[in-house]
């Protein structure tokens, strides 16, 4: 942690320096996954390679600074939840989204049952699976999956995204904390959809195939308000910005959310596929990819690099 | 909630304008506090006025927007959590603070004593009762009430702040769960002070008479950086400020902390006494007061006020 | 309550005597009937009259003494349990059984899903739905629905025990707290069968059509440690009954096991169709029928019945 | 565990059978001892020697079998539980005692919170710290320890039990967590006396100096229902016992009282310091003493010595 908070002197606007800093970045997210372990809950995942590490930061500008593995495909899972909500805002907007989910951090895992049983018929948030498999049960009644996959890929700004099969398939044949989940929703009578069709566009969702890059362009849209810099297609309303910026600053990495936002503190979504995608409002698009993860699930090496990113390049939303 | 996202055509710079928005934000507020219960788990809080509303605005240059019951005085109760935290920050640092208490928010209510016994030795966030006493318990080795006042005093640029004799007696004889949180947490091993001090010490500031002008003080210090704009007194380093305003958007309204940042954005704390402070970087400080809370014991009055004011003033943190 | 301990003088050898208590218990249970409430979380089960109420007690030699609704056949829901652990217990054994479900009153509701999530892989124990579905999942392996009708109609000495196809269709319709179970049990890969298979059986076994004398029959059956003492027919080993036993006293009444030890002290099962089956060890089987269930599930009248024929003639296990 | 159910050939009525069944037992204890670990979470307990063991059984006529470690004096800890609620009803009644406290197994640990600040106001059962706190703060509104003392030597007829000082400042300055229970109870305004004096009499009762063969004698009083055999006094009211032989069977072993119950089947409590008392209704009472706990606090030698006594001499209550 840097316990430091001194600002170095630095020039902000000095391509060069940025450029540097980024660098820096990369070698410290590229030590720290040496401390992680890549996930193995779901056999596909197991298969990445622990010490890859690559990041990428894109402005409005069109700039691109990437170093290490920024494209090389893995699969989104988790940060699919943020295509889920702005899906759901969209095309069913605030009112009737938020009448199903709540907007609170849970303290719990990503997977927990404890609060669907104890607490609150309504799912905590939309960036637990509980909140996601909810949001996506509204979906499943008039979008299917050819849908979803266009509005994912107008989102990353990344025409290349398609589905890992092999992903896929294993997500569903190891889902059952996530179907359990689904049939504890329907029994208390929140669920707004089909349980199977729910679960597996839920499924299918989080095996989207994705790399760094597209990752720095899905926050990039949201650091855009919601419009493509490039095109100027209007992808999402900029009034369901904040609510998506601010869910992921409280709710986005997990029950490390609190702490990544004190040391961090830029409104980001990871995945347990290793991603992690970091939105700086009116400034950039961050995407990391590093699947050695640490305690919480979330990538180590990507939460080294924003850490320094944020301190250097001044980040932070609070500071 | 305002569901629409349109911003109003609205001049910023225009004194007039901004001070109708906030006579708008007051009336809200005052309408609000109608559906609001004055807290009464402690007899003292029960005396106060479910109808009085207050809101004051406070910028940098001395500007002061107030209307409604901005001088009437009332116990700071949680708020004071803000302040505890700031003295454990300045005097301890943010490591050996942070060696003792977590900065998840818990999703549970203030007074939870759950996560401590089923998750966590530690308490998930200095903003929850556990928290708040696990931080006191720190402080109580080295401070003692005249430090804290005095401390207090300065953080909020508020010489008449003194203790509440009625409402420090009735917390402490009523304190019993705050007790069972001590000696949970002595249980544990982790309480780093004598349960006995702590409670005192945790009690009187809880019990400390601000008015809505002493939290827009607080807030105003807090967005000028730890820095007293009129006097330039450096009350807390501008390095700790960044952590206090994270932990204030991610934990400050108890188990609404993540909807109010959805709806209203600022980094705020509430107390049931019907205190809320919410601070804008760089821009101002606002104080509301308003007994009368909602279900989740926040001011229903100042929630509104404030949600006014974050839309039309553009106040939020991520929009 | 009875909170008088005075035994009233008493002939227990009298047969007119007892046939007098067994009707005061009749009495006694149908106007408690009353205070309680037919169960409608299913629908077929709102289709009974919360009104009815019956008593049935055998013994060895073929005595019946009956009062009131005791032919009116209902779904047997959670007794089947009982069935369940001794056909588990019977096929495969204490060891197997056991080394997939404790033996701990889990002091939560029948439906509990927050053990499993919280303290434990294992379900609790078999008398819950959690620890019912899992030792269905190792009967699921071997044994048809054929094979475990044939098996209730030995336990219970009736051989007009059928399917209610509309119970077992309502039940199969409304079960998904019960999927949830499984879906969980199979994430955490302790459960035995295939979870579709298992709640199809277990669904099944729930809505086995007995009444009071059916119940009263599976009692005396336990009563005489496992042999039908009409045809001395062993249907399950001695052996195996003190575990039955033991787990119906602890566990028997859901979250209310421990007081009806207290107050009754007969090991007994009841489920929310309306039966209670308790069983006196070598003396006799009692079987009631009350549709109106109290707070915690279990029938009102059934349990105030049961408390009068077990203090005046002395059935408490331990007095 | 004793997985076959078959009865050796076996004398009841031999004598020599009886002590030779008995010193087997007292080896099978000696040797599960050696697999347990001394309790340390009190520094005076963690003095015991794990090692010892030892076994005491005592019937109306006076006959005293006893084998190893039966003198040596250990604390009573939680034996003392049975203690304060046979004082609880024998001097406030029935109606009185289970207006404050409740009958059910909690299904987590002694010294657990969860369920108090979960599903409960009143404690869920008087053999677990909550509930004995509870019940002792009835008693502490008319009885002092020198009555309580005076109580429990009667009912342990041993007039030798002394305080042990050193195990009761240890209790004392350890209790946090007991603190902690009596604080929340008083909290949610169900204690009933004040909590200092309250947890002043439970440490003191936790204390009391008793060997194996004071908890004989304590299981052989509840197994002549409440009368000393050897004087004729009548120490507690007959109809009670069934109450505390009751909750003995369904609570007495804290979270491993379902396991307990199947496979020993007698009515017990145990404690920390080592001690089980176990009493087998009109036939004898059982004290062992082996401070070798298992991972669920219960004694290791203990249990193996009562599951073979029990299963050789047929006390269990359900076969």
């Amino acid at each position: 942690m840097y316990f430091t908070y001194e600002q170095p002197e630095f020039d902000k606007n000095d391509p060069g320096e940025i450029r540097r800093v980024i660098r820096e970045a990369y070698e410290n997210g590229r030590e720290a996954a040496f401390l992680g372990r890549v996930a193995d809950y779901i056999p596909e995942l197991a298969k990445a390679d622990g010490g890859d590490f690559g990041i990428c930061v894109k402005n409005m500008a069109g700039d691109n600074i990437s170093f290490g593995e920024t494209e090389k495909r893995f699969s989104i899972q988790s940060i699919s939840k943020v295509i889920n909500l702005a899906a759901s805002l969209k095309f069913l907007g605030f009112r009737e989204t938020f009448s199903h989910v709540k907007m609170e951090p849970s303290g719990d895992a990503f997977n927990s049952i404890l609060k669907l049983d104890l607490a609150s018929d309504l799912p905590y948030n939309p960036m637990i699976n509980a909140g996601a498999i909810q949001v996506m049960s509204m979906l499943s009644n008039f979008m299917d999956f050819d849908d979803l996959i266009s509005f994912a890929k107008a989102f990353c700004m990344d025409d290349s995204i398609v589905l890992n099969e092999e992903v896929y398939c294993s997500e569903r044949d190891t889902g059952d904390r996530n179907r359990a989940i689904a049939y504890l929703l329907r029994s208390k009578g929140v669920l707004q959809g089909d349980p199977d069709k729910t679960l597996d566009l839920y499924f299918r969702m989080c095996s989207l195939n994705v790399n760094a890059e597209s990752l720095a362009n899905m926050s990039l849209l949201i650091a855009n308000n919601g419009t493509n810099p490039f095109t100027g297609k209007h992808v999402i309303h900029p009034g369901y910005i904040r609510t998506i910026r601010s869910l992921m600053y409280t709710c986005g990495l997990y029950d490390e959310s609190g702490e990544y936002g004190v040391l961090v503190g830029i409104p980001s979504k990871s995945g347990v596929g290793g991603g992690i995608t970091a939105s700086v409002k009116d400034r950039c698009g961050i995407g990391t990819y590093g699947p050695a993860l640490n305690e919480k699930g979330n990538s180590a090496g990507g939460i080294a690099a924003l850490q320094h990113i944020s301190h250097l390049l001044q980040l932070n939303s609070f500071c």
